[in-house]
């Protein structure tokens, strides 16, 4: 069972997947993609944390999601994952200014997904739906987001948009 | 009954919930929260005036309004209320720039809503889907925005999102 | 069959509305409003045409959108047509900056749109559910395009969100 998460800031996403991935299996492989840029975002990261069970494993990558995704599979084969957040990771890529790296990571990452066998659930930001920014890294970041959705979209069997911490079911389909 | 409608600009949020109050009781109470900081808010809100009946009572109050709400249960039990709108009480609050008013307010207004003896309708915005700006304030009002509509929506006993003036019924339970 | 589409940036819209109307009708009418601003713009319009079928009849036309809509009813009335899309005809009509002229255009196409023969698809973006820019401008277009958004989906008998490419059905009645 391949899950999305959309949902804007603060809508309660991640408490969502959190629950769901629980349910999920016993075992959790928690995939934090954030980096820690300054104290705002170090104290959102505590806080996050602060929520999870402390069995959870977690493992910190910003970029190399799918060898990342492809070796827990394969270690740690009874486990479900989640992915907190594929927006932190699309802009941990977009920041590292390497076009090459960027097409290569979300092509590789993609395919991982399509045939993934473990339960995993992705959490990523829904950010299409305000007045877009002049700034053009903001307007490229918003096309590349909302294309990779769409596309974590087509390959999951389950996508659910949270707003206000309540679920709305885009997309339920029988998954294995 | 406890109603929360959540919707962007100009979605007709407020002219669903003043259909749905006017259908639960003859007597409203319409708590205006906004301050007129310039004309264009003066347009504003006389536009938004010139839609309700003449019949109903306007209380404008810009902060306290934990105090205010109680204030209407016991002084006109029969009425019901509308509280127009959450998110620029915040506004107020985060404008004021008193850290212990906001947090107490927050806290008072969550915790008489609780257990709120009328049929009330809380009007909020839904910023949190569009790419947040760099501005600290407006990344502040996000965060806070998005909490508060998390914490009123487990409260309340129904809650709806308005998109070009249709609703979504994101939470519908047995209520009072 | 009148119908809106409503949707973010790249959240797959433009995909959803004209797989709709090509299974409306054999013959397609494409009203394009872009104007090409820039090589950005240029590029996107591009994207789009690549999608489309090579025998879909496509006028551009920025501004003049209720006399266009008419004359593709009156001279080509076995067409089903697709408008992409509503906001940036409207961001034509406010860069005009002749506030006679936007008002005049619009009411003639809400008119126009109203009795309209022809099965049509109206494209246009949701842009009201993030932070308000500070700017002027988007601040009257988040406005006019709420405001337009809530009267087409009025006149319209279908009306359709997309997020990551896929649809929610916000108003769904029996048309002709």
């Amino acid at each position: 069972m391949k899950h999305l998460v959309l949902g804007g800031v603060r809508s309660g996403k991640s408490q969502f997947a959190e629950r769901w991935i629980a349910e999920q299996r016993k075992q959790i492989v928690y995939i934090a993609t954030s980096q820690v840029w300054d104290g705002s975002m170090a104290e959102r990261i505590a806080k996050h944390q602060s929520y999870r069970p402390d069995h959870w494993h977690t493992i910190e990558e910003p970029i190399t999601l799918a060898d990342t995704l492809k070796k827990v599979a394969s270690e740690q084969p009874e486990s479900g994952v989640i992915v907190e957040c594929c927006s932190l990771w699309l802009t941990n890529l977009l920041c590292a200014e390497n076009e090459a790296q960027l097409t290569q990571e979300r092509e590789q990452f993609l395919a991982v997904l399509e045939n993934y066998p473990l339960p995993v659930i992705l959490v990523s930001a829904e950010v299409g739906l305000g007045i877009m920014p002049i700034n053009a890294l903001a307007r490229r970041y918003g096309d590349e987001i909302g294309v990779l959705n769409q596309r974590m979209a087509q390959i999951c069997d389950q996508v659910t948009l949270v707003t206000a911490g309540l679920p709305m079911t885009l997309k339920a389909t029988q998954g294995k």
